[in-house]
């Protein structure tokens, strides 16, 4: 859109009086983390006084006492579905899936892996395949771990999938690739199936290489489109690389975020690698929280029915802020956005070399969010103009209030943007 | 004792009809691992519902959500004085204290300690020193992650000193020690304040030099003396050592052995080295397992009133095992044994080379001990003779009836010994 320097300082006046009017408001508000909100949190309730007076496991297994490594069955019977992985090759673990994924590469680091030659940590350089924009904390495990990042653009299926190909192909030290299959954090992409195709059967130089498949949002719909992605873990056994896919899940954003139960599927070979390697760990996961996970959604389809509650709380803060960004965005030229079928997350994407000082500005304004590049590798998007914004947490006023302040950002930081470019 | 071969012959013969008559009777005995019984599980039924209706912390956080990394300040404030930590020196954890240990080492390893000069894994050579008889688990752990394992003689005051001192004054690659400092695993022992102020003191070549101090039976009492020993955390900084001990506990004993909450402590300065590494692996622990285990033990004494229960459900088992002891093996020369003021074990050290056949007749008996050489590095026990016995879990006529065989395997085992020698 090209617009007359009198018109565009006319649109940077009201943004300028309107962020003036902001800043007084003195907000303090969060949209920084996919936390869900007290509202969603209360949805699971009954966990609180579960498993109550019982504490036996189907299996007679005495759920109070050491052991049983694997997890409790009846849990796994139940997002064997959803995460698209068979039974005896899921474990339950702890209370995050965060924990299984940086597990996963430190055993790989220093406990041969499946395939390898080596340890991780005896080869001169490691290295995964960041598909971007992506998820901070995969990418804060790599740089803790000191594993090298090569950022992948993201399309619309998935990631590049000619650039991942290539990459893999050529160098055996790209060990990995992060991937947020369905609803991804940030944009809310769903893999197509050829891009599921191409991961499991694609030509890898390194014999050791695992996809990172963070099934975070596996039952997190948001329409009546309940999205379905293609099995990996048989995609990738059919095409003769049985032990490519790590996949992983939790009930984070199903029951409760700090005390919910992590996943992990892979081939029986893989498998046996994290449990010989867990059992060095510990003797056993929490399996109480897993009778009182089993107990309290019963099936795969009370998973599902839970969801329903659990999008009824979200979509209408997802609409509002929609809503303000149209309203207020809409036309301008200043910035584009997701409409996600389903996750935690609304990208806002604003004019290059923007984004950093529009969360500085709203920040200013009392309103945090997420750093900008934190959905890139190391915190540096390239291009400064990736915005992630989490509806989830705030009450809907404040939600509102919020997103009405950052268009204010937008429109002011963007304005003078192409004013100075004038 | 000195006997002559007829008395040894009868002595065998009566010793292989005992053990014929063992075999006959099929039993199906465990006393491998010190895992609580379910009476003792019982005592923390009321866990079973909690916290019920309620899921604020006393700081007012919602425990249900993400964050809170450091754990629950009500809970550490219970666990500060059994552990000798302060409060915001302590950390709690996950359901185990064996996880912050091995993720204690995997951190050294994979990212630079406090006072090191380079992350363990990029140092030609990593050894601990490991008193023997020591816990398995630690060795497990140690085997896992490529570090030397250096066996250390115990005495009755902790593990041998001049040893200690010795070896780690000389050699910068001795990085640390496993230590189990009141009622040791397996014999019993409790560090004189002797052993914990020279641990504190020594000269250590590496500088990164830790104490891996797995307090595990803190408040494990089985008599009325409450065996106290010196604070290692502040010794250690008294002596201008800081950053030396790690120290580890755990309510697995106390309350669910496989859903408690497990503890860290250190200088402030390990701590936030730990917690930096921990924030990328977890948004945090479960906060909900911390509050409901704070409204159960309520508070310092709150612990000490339960483990007096636990002590009721224990001494029993233990004096059963002492006195089928006495009564059949002693004066006979062919076994010594412990009688500990707390924790979980019985030693019963037999005679030199017999430790692995007692073990193996008596699984053919069908009652299965720990493996003997367990209480050594790589399983290995060079004079062969440290069994070790776990009471706990057993019912009273099963416990009784399997030390009665196991004394029936050690005369069988030691008379033949004794014979051959002749």
């Amino acid at each position: 859109m090209e617009s007359s320097t009198d018109a565009l300082t006319a649109h940077r006046d009201r943004a300028q009086q309107d962020y003036a009017e902001l800043v007084t408001r003195r907000l303090s508000l969060d949209l920084t983390r996919g936390k869900p909100a007290a509202n969603q949190l209360d949805l699971s309730a009954p966990l609180l006084a579960l498993p109550g007076d019982t504490y036996k496991a189907a299996e007679g297994l005495d759920t109070r006492n050491y052991g049983g490594l694997h997890g409790l069955r009846e849990l796994r019977e139940i997002f064997s579905g959803p995460l698209q992985v068979p039974v005896e090759q899921l474990v339950a673990a702890g209370n995050s899936s965060l924990e299984l994924m940086h597990d996963s590469l430190v055993h790989a680091l220093l406990s041969v892996l499946p395939g390898a030659t080596s340890r991780w940590v005896d080869e001169e350089r490691i290295a995964f395949l960041c598909p971007v924009p992506g998820y901070d904390r995969h990418f804060g495990v790599c740089e803790r771990l000191g594993i090298e990042m090569i950022p992948v653009p993201m399309t619309d299926e998935g990631p590049d999938m000619e650039t991942v190909e290539r990459l893999v192909a050529e160098d055996a030290s790209v060990k990995g690739v992060w991937c947020v299959p369905k609803y991804s954090n940030p944009d809310g992409i769903s893999y197509s199936d050829e891009t599921v195709t191409r991961l499991a059967a694609m030509p890898t130089a390194a014999p050791d290489f695992r996809i990172f498949w963070d099934n975070a949002y596996a039952v997190h719909h948001l329409t009546d489109e309940r999205v379905e992605i293609a099995d990996l873990l048989a995609a990738c056994a059919d095409h003769g690389n049985p032990d490519r896919a790590f996949v992983f899940g939790s009930t984070s954003k199903i029951t409760f975020a700090g005390s919910g139960v992590g996943f992990f599927g892979a081939s029986p070979a893989n498998v046996t690698w994290l449990l010989g390697n867990m059992a060095k760990r510990t003797i056993g996961p929490d399996k109480i929280n897993q009778l009182r996970h089993a107990l309290f959604l019963k099936d795969e389809a009370g998973v599902y029915a839970h969801m329903d509650l659990h999008r009824a709380e979200l979509r209408p803060k997802f609409d509002a802020v929609l809503r303000i960004l149209e309203a207020e965005l809409g036309g301008t030229g200043l910035a584009t956005w997701t409409d996600p079928k389903g996750g935690y997350f609304i990208t806002l994407k604003v004019l290059d070399g923007c984004a950093r000082e529009v969360v500085r500005r709203a920040a200013e304004a009392g309103i945090v969010l997420t750093p900008a590049g934190a959905t890139h590798p190391h915190g540096q998007d390239p291009d400064d103009a990736v915005i992630r914004i989490a509806p989830s947490f705030p009450a809907p006023d404040e939600l509102e209030k919020a997103i009405a302040g950052v268009t204010a950002c937008v429109r002011l930081v963007g304005y003078e943007k192409l004013l100075a470019a004038k």
